[in-house]
């Protein structure tokens, strides 16, 4: 089976490298940046480099693993161009728009909308690593309009890199994430850059990186142009997300300032029940 | 040499587990909870357990690790009836309050004000382990008020346990740890709060908690009651760090939903320096 993997960051890259190694799949990469190429090459993350015009006439499955925003672009004029046995995939965070933006399209059913829940906060093809989605979850959206030939096709993909796969809308998809991942980022970008601003003696910051300020802050890391496209087409929930959060914040900010000790011990006591709710 | 800790938590515990360890050191413990006394008598945490009367006339060194508001209100009291020779030490996570509470006593330079920069979500006898210290950065507080041969102590404590020490003013202690420690903990708490609130369908947190979720709420699982003292007692700075933040994560909040990429770029780009800075 040929596959193609469009965009080979951390995500494009580490499925690219999974299922080349597996039997009798054969792997071809695509990225618009010359040097991610030249790595995934060297790295053996694929077998060859091709381009976006040919694997779409060409192979038995696409992976779309760019910017979501690029997704969102590259996804009409591919499924217009496959071949009609060919399955097209999207690994992108977010769901909405991307499925907005080829709902009327005629092989609409070609097309399968995923999103596998891993990563780490680094990137680019040399971040990519071999059983990064083992035991993860994917998330499929709008599975009802892929055919079953595409369906059964990217649960095998999926399940052959480790994953197991929950089924839910494009729109349920895209909130539910504005609060357990996008929320997240958000937090940590914004802790990252408070400290700097405050901290000039950067000295300092290293010294006092106790393990609390590294995890909290780890995800600031990550890079600005895949998070700045994922919040802008998830811009409704997020921006929803982050209401929610600062007024939660500013409740919080009243309780230290007042020294409201039983005030401050509720609000904590109620996050500690999230230690139920993750189930560790 | 008989070394005396008060409370039996996460980093009293583990520090008494530590000493234990050494020859020659006999380690009492004392902590107001009897369920905590028996736990750490069966955890090997201690050799035995006293009262706080008891250790304060008799022991070479004293060790205080309750939460700050205690040690606030017990170390006056203590230093007032220690021997002439002995040592107190507290290793609380904020310094200004309690270094003014005994600013004028008579006993002052008996007493070494210290930090050591470690710990764990978890608290309690049961989650405290040997090596917690090992290659952590101690703080030790306004050095010039403690005198040499109980500053002498305290470092080779800290020191055998595996941590360095930098020395700076409680003052700078606490402005410091409002932002690289305080901060992260109200950050994760209000991010758990916020997620609690909105995500009713529990089934789905955990489904969709990658890994993003789960390292920026895991402070979201410590002691309400440890923390509330923390909050309170450094409230100025914390309070200072939390209006920084809210500034920071509106502008973040702007930026997205008005999907101005070029704006939110620049923020992560900005943010992602904190590479540099914790130099990994």
């Amino acid at each position: 089976m040929k596959i193609a993997v469009v965009g080979l960051g951390l995500i494009g890259g580490s499925i690219a490298k999974d299922l080349k190694a597996q039997i009798n799949i054969d792997v071809t990469g695509v990225d618009n940046s010359a040097a991610h190429c030249e790595a995934a090459l060297d790295l053996g993350l694929v077998h060859r480099i091709s381009s976006i015009g040919e694997v779409a006439l060409d192979l038995d499955v696409i992976i779309l693993a760019t910017p979501v925003d690029v997704i969102e672009s590259l996804l009409p004029q591919i499924l217009s161009v496959v071949r009609e046995d060919a399955v097209v995939i999207d690994v992108g965070s977010t769901k909405s728009d991307i499925c907005n933006a080829i709902a009327d399209h005629p092989n609409r059913s070609q097309y399968v909308a995923a999103h596998p829940l891993a990563g780490t906060e680094f990137s680019g093809p040399e971040a990519a690593f071999k059983g990064l989605f083992n035991n993860a979850k994917n998330i499929i959206c709008d599975k009802e309009k892929s055919s079953d030939f595409a369906l059964e096709m990217a649960l095998q993909i999926f399940e052959s890199i480790g994953m197991t796969t929950n089924f839910m809308s494009a729109e349920e998809h895209d909130r539910h994430l504005a609060y357990v991942s996008h929320l997240s980022h958000v937090t940590s970008f914004s802790l990252g850059l408070t400290v700097l601003d405050i901290e000039k003696d950067e000295k300092q910051i290293f010294n006092l990186a106790s393990t609390g300020f590294k995890s909290t802050s780890r995800l600031a890391k990550s890079n600005p142009n895949t998070w700045a496209a994922i919040f802008g087409k998830n811009r409704k929930y997020v921006g929803e997300a982050l209401e929610g959060y600062i007024k939660t914040l500013t409740k919080f900010k009243t309780a230290i300032e007042s020294d409201d000790q039983e005030g401050m011990v509720k609000l904590m006591s109620d996050a500690n029940d999230i230690k139920r709710v993750l189930n560790q």
